[in-house]
C-alpha cells in the first residue's frame, strides 16, 4: 500500500505561558537560552543555518532551521541517524506563537514519526511536555 | 607521534550513598529502575547483552555488558555513532561500588573520550554529577 510509505504522526503540545511572545521568542532563539531548557547547541535564527543539538549524554541531533518569522514561527529539521530504522528519525519541530490578553499560547508540533517508531513517538511525548515547563521556568526567571 | 592516537580521557565521578550497596545494585541493573534516572533502556545483567539506553529527544545510545560483578562492578560499553568524528563516541562506563560503615561509595569512570572531543567530554562531565544525584533520590525513595 503507498499510503504506508508516507504516512507519518505529529506529536502537539500547547502551553499557556503568562509572558509576551517577545520573551518567548528570544528563549526559542539565543543559543544560551535555549540550552538552558533544551540542550546546548550553535544555533541561529537563519533559514538554511545547520546546527546540532548536544546532550550531556554524548549524542547529538542534526538540524537545519527551515523558517524564521519572528515572534511568530520558527520551524527546524530534527534528525536523528542510526542504523536501525526503528531509530532513525527524520523529524520536523515548529513553535509557533499566539499573542493573548494575557501573555502567548505557545504550540509544539514535531511531525516526521513514522507507525512504527512508537518508542521514539512516546519518547518526545513524555520528553516536549518537560522541555516547555523548563522553557516557562526560564522566561519567568528572566527580565 | 603514535602516542597520541591512542591517548584518551576519562572522566570520574564518586558519590558517597547513605544506602547498602544491594539498593545501589538494584538501580543499576533493573531496567524501570534505571530508567528513571538515566534513559529509557532494555538493560539486561549478562555479559555480552547488547541494549540501547534510549532518550526523550529521539536519539539513542548503543551499548554492551562487559562486566557484572553483583554489589561490586558494572561495565558496559556506551557508543554514539556520528558521522562527524567529533561526535562519533566510542566510550566505556564502569560503576564500582564499595561497602562503608555508612553505605556505599559509587564510582562511575567513563573513558574512551578523544582529546578533541571536548564537547562530548565537558557534557558528560556536566552530566554525571545530575545522573547520580538522580539515581541517590531515586535509592532514597525506594525500599
Amino acid at each position: 500500500m503507498s499510503e504506508t510509505s508516507t504516512a507519518t504522526r505529529t506529536i502537539v503540545v500547547e502551553r499557556e505561558i503568562a509572558h509576551p511572545p517577545e520573551k518567548i521568542w528570544r528563549a526559542l532563539t539565543q543559543p544560551h537560552l535555549i540550552s538552558e531548557w533544551l540542550m546546548k547547541n550553535n544555533f541561529s535564527p537563519v533559514v538554511g543555518h545547520r546546527f546540532i543539538l548536544r546532550g550531556e549524554w554524548g549524542g547529538v541531533l542534526d538540524c537545519e532551521v527551515l523558517i524564521v518569522e519572528p515572534q511568530r514561527t520558527l520551524s527546524y529539521t530534527w534528525i536523528f541517524k542510526h542504523d536501525d530504522p526503528l531509530f532513525n528519525l527524520n523529524s520536523v519541530v515548529t513553535f509557533s506563537l499566539s499573542r493573548t490578553t494575557t501573555g502567548t499560547i505557545l504550540r509544539m508540533e514535531q511531525s516526521g514519526f513514522r507507525p512504527d517508531q512508537k518508542q521514539a513517538y512516546g519518547g518526545a511525548k513524555a520528553g516536549w511536555p518537560m522541555f516547555l515547563a523548563k522553557l516557562e521556568q526560564l522566561v519567568a526567571e528572566t527580565d
